[in-house]
C-alpha cells in the first residue's frame, strides 16, 4: 500500500477501503507520511467527500490512533456531551451537574478554547483552586464518589485527529461534513463513551452557517454511531447570538451558577433541557421528552443540581465559598458600557465577532501557549429580537486591558445590526435528529 | 494577501487573480510557504481546473520565478522545440541540426532522463567528449559562429516550476492539463523562445494516454502563447510504441546519426517533418507546409545537416571519428535477443514498460543523483501493426547488468500483445494544431 496510490484514488472521486484508511491514519501519525501528502489527500477528501462508510473508517481510526479511556468499570452507560463550538457556551458546566444529580455517572473530559470559541475547562478554572488536571484514578474515583468529574484530557486520546485538524486549520479544509463528523466522533469515542448527545451549532457564531450542513453533519455523526454501535443523538441549536448573557470565563462560571439556581436564561434554558432529556432516555431514565422534562425541573427546583455542582467543585480543590457568594470572584479593572449607534430592533448580531473581541481583549488565546485571563469578557445586555433606542446600553466590556477598550466598544457596535423591522421570536433549538 | 484565502478561495472554485497567483509561487519558491499548503492548492486546482487566463498568469509567474536567458542579440526570432516526454525520443537531436543548417539559429537546452523516460543532455553525452554543461558565454558564442549549441542548463531557470513539479510527483498530481502546460511554457518563456514548436506525445508511453487530453492541452498551450505573446505550435504524435527502433542513450544517438544521413525510420521522419515544417513557417522561411517538407528534404539528402551535426559535435568537444563511423561505440557486455512467445499481429506495445525496462537495465536513473550506463538500452527489432511468429526476435536487450537480463526479456515479452486480427496502418503524427 502507497500515499500516492491512496491520494489519486480519493483524487478520482474512488471509495477508500478500510485498509487504505487505516494505513493513513497510522502512518501519518507516525510521522512517516509528510504533511505535504496529508494535505493533497484532505483536500481531495474535502472536494470529492467520503461515504458513510469511509468517515465511520476514519473515526474508527483515528479513535484508536492513541491511547483509549475505558469506563466499563464505572457503568455500562458511558453518557458524553459534547458542542460543536460557539460563543457564551456554558451548557456542560450546567447540565452535566444536572444529569449527575440524577443519578447518572457523568465523567467527562473538556478542551480549552482557541480563536473565537472558548472551552470548558477554562471556565471551571477560573474557579479558584479547581483542578482540570486530574490523573485518570482520581478522575474515575471521583465519579465513583459523588457521581460527577469534569476534566481536561491530560490522555493522548485519538492523537490522528489532532494531527490532521491542525493540518486542516492552515489548509482551508475545516468546513468539511465527514473530517468534522469523524473529528468529533473519534475524540467521544476514544474518551470511552457509549451514548452521545451533540449539541450541533449554527449559525453566524458556529462552524456549521446553515441548517442544510448542520442537519447534513447531525446525520453523518449518527450514522457514523450506527456503524461503530455508539448511540448518538442530535441537537441542532442556534448561534446566531451568544448563548445566554456572558462571554467569558468567569463571567459565564457565575452565569451558570445563576442558572443552576433556578435563573437560566430563555436560550440556556432550552438547550440544556433538549440536550438532558435526549440524555435521560438514552440512559433508559425517562420514557420520553415529557417525562424527562419532568425530572429536570425538579431537580433543578430542589436545588440538588445546585449541590451537586458544589460538590463537584469541592472535590476537584475549589473554593466553595465563590459559588456561595459570587460577589467575591474579582471583576475585571474596566467595566465599559458598550451603547447602541442607531435606533430599531436588533435583527442580527455577529456572534462570531463577539467571539472574537472576548478573546482579544483577554478572554481567549490565539496560539495555544496563550495565557487567558479569567476576568476578561463580555455581558451582553440586548439580545436578537429586543428594541433599542440609540444610545441604550446594548453591552458591557469587561477587561484589565485598557489599551482594548476603544476598539472593543466599536466592534461591538458594529456587530449589532438594527432595522425598523419586527423580528419574530425563534426558538434556539432547532431540531432534534436521533 | 495570505496562503489560506487563496486555497480557500480555488477550493471554492473561484478564478484567482494575477495578483494571488503571484504570491504564491513567489513566497512559495522563496520557502515561505509551506509544502503542505502548496499540496493543498494544487490538489485544488487538479480537481476544480484553472481558466485559461488563470493557466496563463501561472506561467508567467513562474518563468519569472529565477534567472531568464535572454537571446535577442543573436535573433529576433528564436526558436524552441520541446517533447511532453516518451520513450525512444531522439526527435531533437536530428531536427535541430536539419534547422540549424538552413540558416535558422539552434540555441537549445534540453534536460536529462528521469524514470521512464530519456533525456536529450545524457544521449548527446554518449558521444566520447561531448559537453553539454557550457556556460551561457560559450553557448551563445556557438550559436553565432557555427549557428547551433545544444546544451543542459545551468541557469537557474523558472525553480517555481522545478519546486512545484517536484511537490506534484509526491502527491498525484502530475497529470493535470493547466499544471503541465503551465510547466511546459514557464521553462521556454525563461530559456528566451517566442517560437515554440510542441511535441505533444499522446499514448501508452506518454503523460497524456488519449486524443482528447493531448486535444485539450494541445490548446492550452496555444492559448497560453496568445496570452504572453508567444507564438506556440503543437504536433500531436503517438507514442503508443517507442520512436523508431532504438530505446537507450548511446543506441539512440547511433540511429539519430542514421537519420542525419538520410535513413530514417517512418515514425521518426513523419515527426521530424512535422515539426521542421511548422518551425520553417514560423520563422518566416516557408509560405506552407509543401515548401518546407522540399527544404528539408534536400538539406538532408545534400548531407548539409549531417556536417551540421558534425560541426556541433566538433565545437562542443566531441570525438567526431565516433560520427563518421558509429562502429567505434563501444557496446554493452551482454546483447540478448528477446523472443516473440506468440504468432499474430503486434496490436499493442506497452511502451512505458519498455520505457521502464531500458531505465532498469541502465539506461535511465530513478533518482536525480543515479548515474547512468550511456551503452545500456533495447533496440526494437519488430514495431506495432508487424506479423511475428513465435520464436520471432522482437528486440534485443544491452546491458553491462547480467543480473537484470532475466528480467528485462521477459518484461519485454509482456509489453507485447498480439492477436490474429489485422492491424490498420495508423499515421504517427496525428494533429497539428497551431
Amino acid at each position: 500500500m502507497d500515499i500516492v496510490s491512496i491520494i489519486e484514488k480519493k483524487r478520482d472521486k474512488k471509495e477508500l477501503s478500510k485498509e487504505e484508511i487505516e494505513f493513513f491514519v497510522k502512518e501519518y501519525t507516525e510521522g512517516n507520511i509528510p504533511d505535504y501528502q496529508a494535505a493533497a489527500l484532505i483536500m481531495a477528501i474535502y472536494l470529492n467527500d467520503m461515504s458513510k462508510e469511509e468517515t465511520a473508517n476514519l473515526t474508527m481510526a483515528m479513535a484508536d490512533s492513541g491511547e483509549k479511556l475505558d469506563l466499563r468499570d464505572i457503568s455500562d452507560i458511558i453518557i458524553d456531551k459534547h458542542s460543536t463550538g460557539g460563543v457564551g457556551d456554558k451548557i456542560t458546566i450546567i447540565l452535566m451537574p444536572i444529569i449527575a444529580s440524577l443519578g447518572i455517572p457523568v465523567a467527562k473530559m473538556s478542551g480549552r478554547g482557541l480563536g473565537f470559541t472558548g472551552g470548558t475547562a477554562d471556565k471551571l478554572e477560573s474557579i479558584p483552586g479547581y483542578r482540570v488536571d486530574l490523573a485518570i484514578d482520581e478522575f474515575k474515583k471521583n465519579v465513583s464518589e459523588i457521581g460527577i468529574s469534569l476534566i481536561t484530557s491530560n490522555l493522548n486520546l485519538a492523537p490522528a485527529d489532532k494531527k490532521i485538524y491542525a493540518l486542516r486549520d492552515t489548509i482551508g479544509c475545516v468546513s468539511s461534513i465527514p473530517l468534522i463528523a469523524s473529528s468529533v466522533m473519534s475524540k467521544k469515542i476514544a474518551a470511552g463513551a457509549n451514548k452521545i448527545v451533540i449539541d450541533l451549532t449554527c449559525g453566524n457564531g458556529a462552524f456549521m452557517k446553515n441548517k442544510h450542513d448542520a442537519t447534513e453533519l447531525a446525520k453523518t455523526m449518527i450514522k457514523i454511531g450506527d456503524k461503530t454501535k455508539k448511540e448518538v443523538r442530535c441537537v441542532i441549536t442556534s448561534m446566531d447570538e451568544p448563548v445566554g448573557y456572558a462571554v467569558g470565563n468567569q463571567l459565564e462560571i457565575i452565569e451558570a451558577i445563576e442558572a443552576l439556581k433556578g435563573n437560566m436564561p430563555k436560550d440556556v434554558e432550552e438547550i440544556v433541557f433538549a440536550l438532558g432529556e435526549q440524555i435521560l432516555i438514552m440512559a433508559g431514565r425517562a420514557k420520553n421528552e415529557d417525562e424527562a422534562t419532568g425530572m429536570l425541573r425538579v431537580t433543578i427546583e430542589n436545588q440538588k443540581a445546585f449541590e451537586k455542582f458544589k460538590e463537584l467543585v469541592a472535590k476537584q480543590g475549589g473554593d466553595v465559598s465563590y459559588i456561595d457568594d459570587v460577589t467575591k470572584f474579582r471583576q475585571a479593572q474596566f467595566i465599559e458600557p458598550v451603547t447602541a449607534k442607531k435606533s430599531g430592533t436588533i435583527m442580527e448580531i455577529d456572534t462570531e465577532k463577539i467571539g472574537k473581541v472576548a478573546s482579544y481583549i483577554g478572554a481567549g488565546r490565539l496560539t495555544k501557549d496563550d495565557k487567558i485571563d479569567p476576568e476578561a469578557g463580555i455581558v451582553i445586555n440586548k439580545k436578537l429580537g429586543e428594541q433599542i433606542k440609540k444610545g441604550d446600553i446594548i453591552a458591557y466590556v469587561h477587561t484589565n486591558r485598557k489599551d482594548k477598550v476603544e476598539e472593543a466598544i466599536k466592534d461591538i457596535q458594529e456587530s449589532y445590526i438594527t432595522s425598523s423591522l419586527f423580528k419574530k421570536n425563534t426558538k434556539t433549538v432547532i431540531e432534534v435528529l436521533k
